[in-house]
């Protein structure tokens, strides 16, 4: 798939990445950069006004997995997540969130990525960071095509 | 705090709970159920129409936070999430989801807890298990009154 | 493969295993029960006394890994960990340490088990748990006659 | 305390790292490098000859605990790990394996380390990365004298 139908993918046809306001700034082979723009509805502590863990947990998932997406051959497969670990070292402020993801490991069944992420003001100032594992799955059709 | 307030705060004070729809079904000290009901913008793989992980993730992240939060005994006290580990079993279904929130660990800084998430029609098969660390925090006021 | 050879394998055949002591109390399917007796050389922190984090990792890791491996229906095939997580609940005494390894999903590359460890003197004091996530991979032979 | 003083905590007072074989190679302010050199006994799948993944957990969890400990103010400060992920990436090789953990979070009450492990022979391939979450203690006479 082209750069431009991942965007699609990602900015549109996922509906919670619409609702939370996901833009993908760039996507290359194993290399994402997602951002979501700042809104009230993010903020999780209204005292310190600081985005919700969950919007960084859901960025770094969805960035992950598309870092790894990215990296496919078979333009049929899928990924899903395994498992994700967030590390949280700093709070979000009322900025845009910015998410940088890595493929680390590329198996055959099996791919793994690391996501930092910050805001664009302050780029070496690491808010989270991610590890997620995710499955890559063939098509059925493309299974059961292989298995004849 | 009374149960009620937990309540008010899960569901109404932290914005990005309430854009996502987080429901308290029951509070008590160290055990939390929060529900949040299926709307079309929660689905993360539009194909297959499973729910994003990003909703799993925030909201075991959210429930463990006030399974540690409930049990705290200093009413200012915070807590804020240090790590959040959540490992996907089964695709979550255009249903409810539910989790299910223990505390595992309650130190002076530090507070764990598990949380378990299914949907209410089968209770018995888990979609998601998180683990989370929070860290406890004692407010500046209660801090500097401390310190005299 | 039976139990008896799970047992041989546990104990005898992975060096790391013997040189630290581990005894495979109780191998079924998805279920494994394996145990470390203290030795003065698996102390962590020598003022308190406490066994190593390490050991409570490397019981774990390897607990879990013959959770998955017990379940697998091909006998040629192999579990390598992908990933690995220990929460650390309480120190370690100077007592034997006994992990309880369950199998929690079995899929057809990637199996995941939950690890609970503790003194047998007193079970129901959690020490640590883990959660480890195998990657399964078929024998080349297999892989080979299958692709024929 | 002095890197020396460091250097043997963790070579010889600290009994499993003795075991293990544990080396200080460097002892930094938040910046450690240990080895393990290979041995027979590390050795944890006997077919393929890789080294025990216990073996990296153990190396990755001290290493990342020092990465720690150097960076505390009060000497007689603590640390013990509440969490530890290890992802594995490619199997260890019978060479010494390197652990370089570096501080990535340094609280009051709590401390976030991230090791990453290679062979010296190949530095850029990464076998495996690790996270350490490790709780900062005072000593008990430490406490007390600051209660008074």
């Amino acid at each position: 798939m082209t750069p431009e139908v991942f965007k699609q993918l990602a900015e549109e046809w996922i509906p919670f990445n619409k609702y939370v306001g996901i833009q993908a700034l760039s996507i290359d082979e194993g290399n994402i950069v997602f951002e979501v723009p700042f809104r009230e509805e993010l903020i999780g502590d209204p005292l310190k006004r600081a985005i919700h863990g969950g919007v960084i947990s859901m960025l770094a998932d969805t960035a992950g997995g598309f870092a790894v997406w990215t990296a496919l051959k078979d333009e049929r497969a899928r990924v899903s997540t395994i498992d994700l670990r967030i590390d949280y070292l700093l709070p979000g402020k009322q900025e845009p969130i910015r998410a940088h993801a890595t493929l680390v490991r590329a198996g055959k069944t099996v791919g793994v990525a690391d996501v930092r992420l910050f805001h664009p003001t302050e780029p070496s100032s690491t808010i989270a960071t991610g590890k997620g594992v995710y499955a890559i799955r063939l098509h059925r059709a493309v299974e059961r095509a292989e298995s004849r």
